[in-house]
Parts: structure tokens; sequence; C-alpha cells
């Protein structure tokens, strides 16, 4: 049970925590706080927050614990207002999409408090946002990351992971390194690509043709193209070094694909095509084997 | 109305169109070919076709159309399995994905009778295959495009097209090269981007640990690698040209991004997410218009 829980940035994620939380009966009270009052605002209407925090301050006073949830950019600062008013009881998280520059940047801010600090990443889609996206089933099922530091107490990253499970979620420990490799991989290199396709037929001369006859499969494709640009911004840049490494390796393959396809190698791109569709296979049929196992543990 | 329909392949795509015209009164009777008699023998047991044709000169004897929905490689074979028993009187149409090398093949395969081809390409998802896909609503809403040679006559373009609006599909009109240069950009070259990609992924040592953590939007992003691989290998060869053009542009595409990214222009990042995104959300609008419109023009 926590008796205050803090929540910077009250849109889909943060709001989505609150509500889990409170629909459980875990906690007493939620502050929101934020750069947008009419979020805050319309976060306590729809009581996902029962007060509006009116300073870095007054946020985080007597509070079990904080939650980060604002674009990754803006981590490092919402830390630094914080850290004079940090009481050593209180634990903070928070929900940023990288972890290596999350981690440089709250070691800055938080100085020798660093230890109150345990890094998640909850994996939640994030198109619709704001505080009206919040659904209190959001993280049921889903996978919540936490990237530990050296300098965390086990009871605190496990008060961190209890929060998480009481919202449905399942907890996954990965370093801030691992982590970033993995989310480059199957994540922020997927949305460089949607975007970088979607902006590479829009310029075209032709380009109202080309939409007119895409389909149903294009759609799927460029889903994540629609995701909040700023947001990918921030991402792609905190995850420079892994998403750079993502690419090249990917551009190389793309060469491979071309070389096979101009020398009419049927054969060659089969292997290839065929290569992908039963890893997706496998990996469908893996999801869907534990969503059976765990609709049958709950029965 | 038409007297005899034959199908070559009567999977989804020759199986939904046969059922839609029976639905709709259109057919007195259909009769399937094919390299599956298995298949075959299903599609009549389904009551998509009414009769299995025992040789090429049987199924096209007496037949006003013939529709060959077979994978694309195998239409050359087809026509030139029944040129020497088409009848001055019989259409004969297609459903390959792409035209220029179905225009060239049928050229080849068809000789002087080449004004009785008229190639076409309905529009709509072919994941699931075989005869127990079909479905009679499968085109309705749908384009289908039709690709006119300048054999053609236009009485025999329109029995197509009619044929076509009678399974509820729209009918637009593009040349082979105008449709292969539109579909290498919208669905040729997304496809072989998730095979790369999916394939790029499954090869890494530490694959396993990547997939556990692949969310919605690497599954909609890949859906498309779940794709008939044989098929997307024809796919690519008959449109290599085209498909080059577009995969080249792709990639200096993503040189570019590469570039903003490894100089941490965020400025230039974001420029080139939010024309993706406004494009997209710009496309998405008028398809929702465009359903919209056609729901209150069916009230």
């Amino acid at each position: 049970m926590f008796k205050k829980i803090a929540i910077f940035g009250v849109g889909l994620i943060g709001g989505s925590f609150a509500l889990a939380l409170k629909q459980a009966g875990m906690v007493q009270q939620v502050v929101g706080a934020g750069r947008s009052l009419a979020s805050l605002e319309r976060a306590l209407e729809l009581g996902i927050i029962d007060a509006i925090a009116v300073s870095a301050a007054d946020a985080v006073a007597d509070a079990d614990l904080v939650l980060i949830a604002a674009p990754v950019a803006q981590t490092g600062l919402i830390l630094a207002s914080i850290q004079p008013y940090l009481q050593p009881g209180t634990i903070v998280t928070d929900a940023g999409s990288t972890k290596g520059d999350v981690e440089a940047a709250a070691r800055l801010a938080l100085g020798i408090k660093i230890g109150q600090f345990v890094p998640g990443h909850p994996i939640a889609g994030r198109e619709s946002n704001g505080p009206d996206a919040a659904i209190a089933s959001l993280y049921v099922g889903k996978k919540v990351v936490l990237a530990p530091l050296p300098e965390n107490v086990e009871a605190d990253i496990l008060r961190v992971a209890a929060a998480w499970q009481q919202c449905g979620a399942n907890i996954h420990r990965l370093s801030s390194a691992q982590h970033d490799l993995v989310f480059a991989s199957v994540s922020h290199l997927p949305h460089l690509l949607a975007y970088a396709l979607v902006d590479d037929i829009a310029n075209k001369p032709y380009a109202e043709v080309l939409f007119q006859y895409a389909a149903s499969g294009f759609r799927d494709f460029t889903r994540i193209a629609g995701s909040s640009p700023e947001m990918w911004r921030d991402i792609s840049l905190a995850n420079q070094d892994a998403l750079l490494q993502e690419l090249d390796a990917y551009q190389a393959k793309l060469t491979q694909v071309r070389g096979l396809l101009a020398a009419r190698d049927g054969a060659g791109l089969e292997a290839i095509y065929q290569n992908a569709r039963q890893a997706r296979h496998r990996w469908i049929s893996a999801i869907e084997a534990a969503e059976k196992q765990n609709k049958e543990g709950g029965d």
C-alpha cells in the first residue's frame, strides 16, 4: 500500500498507472505534476489524481513513490527540480523508452541521492495520449522492464516491481545497455523505417496516386508512423548509438537483398522471406501460447 | 449475366470471385481448374465451383470469362495451355499483383489472340489462402485495377469491369507501367522491408531475447512478413525494375535519416517524422471519409 504517489506527466502512461493502483486499492492519494495545467485539471476531473501539486517540493513531500511519465528528454530536468526535496523514504522511478540516457541524466541530477532512483520502462502502446486516453487496464499482461542501478537496494526495486504488478504487469530486468540495444532493434528502428517510408512516398511528385492504392498491408506497416514526432525525435537522439548500430545492420541486410533481386536469385530471396516468415510465426505462436496460459492460470 | 466462368486457381482470390458472382446471381456455371486436385475437390465441396475441368480445353470450352488467379509466375503457362482452345467470344482476365510481366507473358502465350486478354489486379488481402479462405464479401468496397492493352476492345474491358463491380469492387484503370511503379512503392517494397527486418533480427545471436520484447507496434509493422514467401519471391522478380528503383530511393532516404541522427540534428529528424505523420493522417482521413460516404450512399 502507498500513502502518496506523485506522478509527473498525467497522460496515457502516468494516468493509467494511477487508475490501476486506485482500482486495486493500493494508494491513498495521487498527486499530479507537469507542464500542462490543462492536462492536470482534466486528470483531476477524471479522478486520475486527487490533487495538483503547486511545486516540485509539494509534489514529492511525504511521497512513497514518484513516477516520471513525461517525454524522455525532460526526465533530467524533473529529477533536478525534485532533488533538493527528496526525502530518504521516497523511491523515484520513470517510464522512459530509453534507459542509458535516463541513467546518465539521473546521475547528474540526483547526485548522492541516485540510489533512490529505480529506472523502468512499461511496454505499452502510446499512440493516443493525454489524460483522456488513460485506462486502468493498460498494463494488464504487459511487460515492464526495470533496469536497476548498482546503487539501488533490492527492497526499493521490489517495491517498484510490486506497484507495476498491482497494475497487472509482468516484471523483467535488463541492464540499461541491454535494454537500449533490444529496443533499438524491435521498436526504435521500426519506427524510423516506417517514418522514412511514408516521408519517401509523400515527397514523390505523384504521391497522391500512390496513397490512393495503398491498402491494409501498408496501413499496418506504417501504423507506427502515426506516433508523436517529438517523442520519437527524443527517443532517436536518446538512443543514438544503439539505433545507428541497428540501422547500419539493417542497411547491410537491404544491400544483400538488393543484390539477390538484381541477380534474379529467386532461391536466395525466397530463403530470406521464408526465414522471416518462420521466425515471425514462431514468435506469434509463443505469444499466443503465453496468452492462453495466462487465461487458464486466471480461471 | 455469365453462362460459364472458368477459374484457374480456386483459392482466396478466385474462390471469392466465384462466390460473389454466384451470390449476385450473375453466373450459371463456374468451372474450376488448377494444379491441386485437393483444392479443386474442396472448392467443389464448398460450392465455390460446380465442376472440375478435366483439361484446359474442357475448362475454356463455351466459357464467357476465364479468370486466372494462380501464382503470377504460372500465368504464362496457363495462358499457353488454353490458347489453342480459346474461342472468339471468350474474355480472359487475371488477378496477378504485377502487370508488366503478365502482359509480356500473355503476348508470348496468346499471340494473335492477345486482344482477348484484359489484365487486372484486385487489391485484396492475401495472407490466408486456399478455398476455405474464400468469402463472397472479399471485394466489397475494394479496388480492382484494370490495365487494358491497346488490342482490347472497350466492350470486353467493360464486361470484365462489370463482373468485378458485381462483386462490390470499384474499378480503376492504369497502364501496366503505372501499375507496377505504384505497387512497387506501396506494396512490394513494404513487403521486402518487413521480410528483411525480421530476417535481420532472427539471425542475431540474441534473437530470442529481442523477440521477447517485441510488442504490438512490431507485430503490425511485420504482419506482411507473414505472407507467402513463394508468392512474394515471384512478385519481387516479376516487378524487378520498379522494385529496385523504389528500393534505391528508400535506401537514399535511410542514408539521409542516418546522417541527421549521426549529426544529432533533432529538428531535421522531427521534420521528417512530422511530414510522414501528417501525410499518413491525411491518407487515413481520406479513407475514412470515403468509407463514411459509401455507407451513407448505401442507406
